[in-house]
């Protein structure tokens, strides 16, 4: 059978992982792209950036909590914020199918505008191509972004170590479930709201709170599961997780489990993980729980240098269990 | 009757640039983005940076003289280059449509790796979405680049000025009648293949020959005429263009007769406009004429002080016409 392109490539577990290890970096392979950070490090003349690419194809395209524009600002935003950087620039690219109502555009390059003007990011290139109905659907955006990363800042999948603590600046799955929930047409009694938001504000507490923040990862396709595990395999450490510990709203929880999902899984849009060193991390957890988007923060784990590239999971009734990457879709065009 | 998004939106001419008037500038606008040139122009920390994004939607994917993957790096590639920018980064963004055949994908990397090698970029980031068989069109590549503009170099849609000679390096409509000759399965004597190639290399010549070359612009959607006249309109300046020197080969314009398509307006991927100090035009020109990509090299009008913001055409038999923007979609998705 002819090897074909299959959802679960593009879900961001195990499938999309091979297909980069396999398809793209025999090919494209260089020392920067190599790193697999959510955002490349990038020396020029004396200054440190970052760039980050992604392709926003969620459906629908308006969910409670966010739609696709505001989610292509944020996204590419925290893939930034993840490396430390300051966010400076957006390029756009649109991608409209014929026939998507001018006023839904309106609302969402409205949405786009606001969602930059918070983040404190500028969009200084945009480009727009038009395909026949039925060969895209409605929407699709890019948006790439360009960095600064302010000196003595270095965070970076590679760099955890035993000891580090595990933070995580609220619930987990909110996104996922929310968008889920609108696809579906379902309704649940407290409505399920997406979590998207920029982080850059939050990170630059963070930073200013502590320069031990070792690693920095947002749980977007493939959830808080597969972020840790990518860390794990490329800082070469374990990470053990507290089941008991784990953030979850009871309403996204019930959703889960009706929807027969694991929330460690479920996309997340406004969340970070950090590694910190443990001396200094109450002193970050103080920070982030004194800024708007960090007020649920709490310790989730800890990092060990037992079953390197590994993340296991202590559960509630004392046992532990293997939390592997996502394998398989679990939900598509999830962001 | 609800507005809605036609193909015209994404032809390059008069639609796309209402549509960048009415609904992206109000809500976007910034003194970077309302520059309107083929890149942004950044200003870093005493680096100038410039940055630049493209999607690109051709069909068919694999063409006479390239494939969406070459023209993803080349098309990015360029808009820097337009900006006297050297092209240094590119993010890569997919869309990938479930079905799509590995071996494909695996070309058109490949394809990619070989063009970005040539034109001296890196690929530093990359994303992979997959939508539902049915929602795209096999692949849509997003990229956008950053580069770095030497000191002194200042090159921009709005440096044109009366006396300028208006110069281009080879003859036009080679892409877009090779794209569209291969979606319509149509053959001729001689195959026509697509001009798509990075220009940087040129562009370093040129800079290097003369720093009196005030515009350069990428004539791709929308062909030379729709590139003239936005540059008319930026520089505030008439254009005045030689019909007999217009640089067109037999077998183009022979096709663009059969299909009914005025070469003018036919989307080139390896061409370029300048506009340069006439006391410096045959210094450029020679450069030009030296480098692989510039051999046939031409003048082909002049800057002048009259009718500003349009383009005039003398015309063979000694009349003239005005030369608009593409108004309406001539080819869609050509790129």
């Amino acid at each position: 059978m002819t090897p074909r392109i299959q959802m679960d490539h593009g879900a961001g577990g195990r499938a999309s992982q091979e297909l980069v290890a396999r398809t793209f970096m025999p090919a494209l392979e260089n020392p920067i792209l190599s790193e697999l950070n959510d955002s490349a490090l990038l020396e020029l003349q004396g200054l440190s950036l970052a760039m980050s690419t992604d392709s926003y194809v969620v459906d629908p395209i308006f969910f409670p909590g966010g739609d696709i524009g505001s989610l292509a600002v944020h996204g590419t935003v925290n893939d930034l914020a993840m490396r430390g950087a300051q966010p400076l620039f957006l390029s756009v690219g649109f991608i409209l199918e014929e026939g998507l109502e001018l006023a839904d555009l309106e609302r969402l390059v409205d949405s786009m505008a606001s969602a930059a003007r918070e983040a404190g990011v500028q969009v200084v290139a945009a480009d727009t191509k038009v395909v026949e109905r039925g060969k895209a659907d409605r929407i699709f955006i890019n948006t790439a972004g360009v960095g600064a990363i302010p000196p003595g800042v270095k965070v970076a999948g590679q760099n955890g170590r035993a000891g580090d603590i595990v933070l995580m600046n609220g619930p987990m799955g909110d996104h996922g479930v929310a968008v889920l929930s609108k696809r579906e047409g379902l309704s649940f009694q407290t409505e399920i709201r997406s979590d998207s938001a920029s982080l850059n504000g939050l990170v630059n507490e963070m930073l200013e709170a502590s320069q031990e923040i070792h690693v920095l990862r947002d749980p977007t396709r493939g959830g808080v599961a597969t972020a840790l595990n990518e860390v794990a395999q490329q800082s070469g450490v374990g990470i053990q997780l507290d089941e008991v510990r784990l953030p979850i709203r009871p309403g996204v929880s019930a959703a889960c489990e009706l929807l027969g999902l694991d929330p460690l899984y479920v996309a997340n849009e406004g969340k970070l993980l950090a590694l910190v060193a443990p001396e200094e991390a109450e002193l970050v957890l103080d920070a982030m729980r004194q800024h708007p988007l960090g007020r649920e923060s709490c310790i989730i784990g800890e990092v060990v240098s037992e079953h390197p590239g590994r993340v296991i999971l202590k559960t509630e009734i004392g046992g532990s269990r293997i939390v592997d990457m996502l394998s398989g879709e679990q939900l598509p065009r999830i962001c």
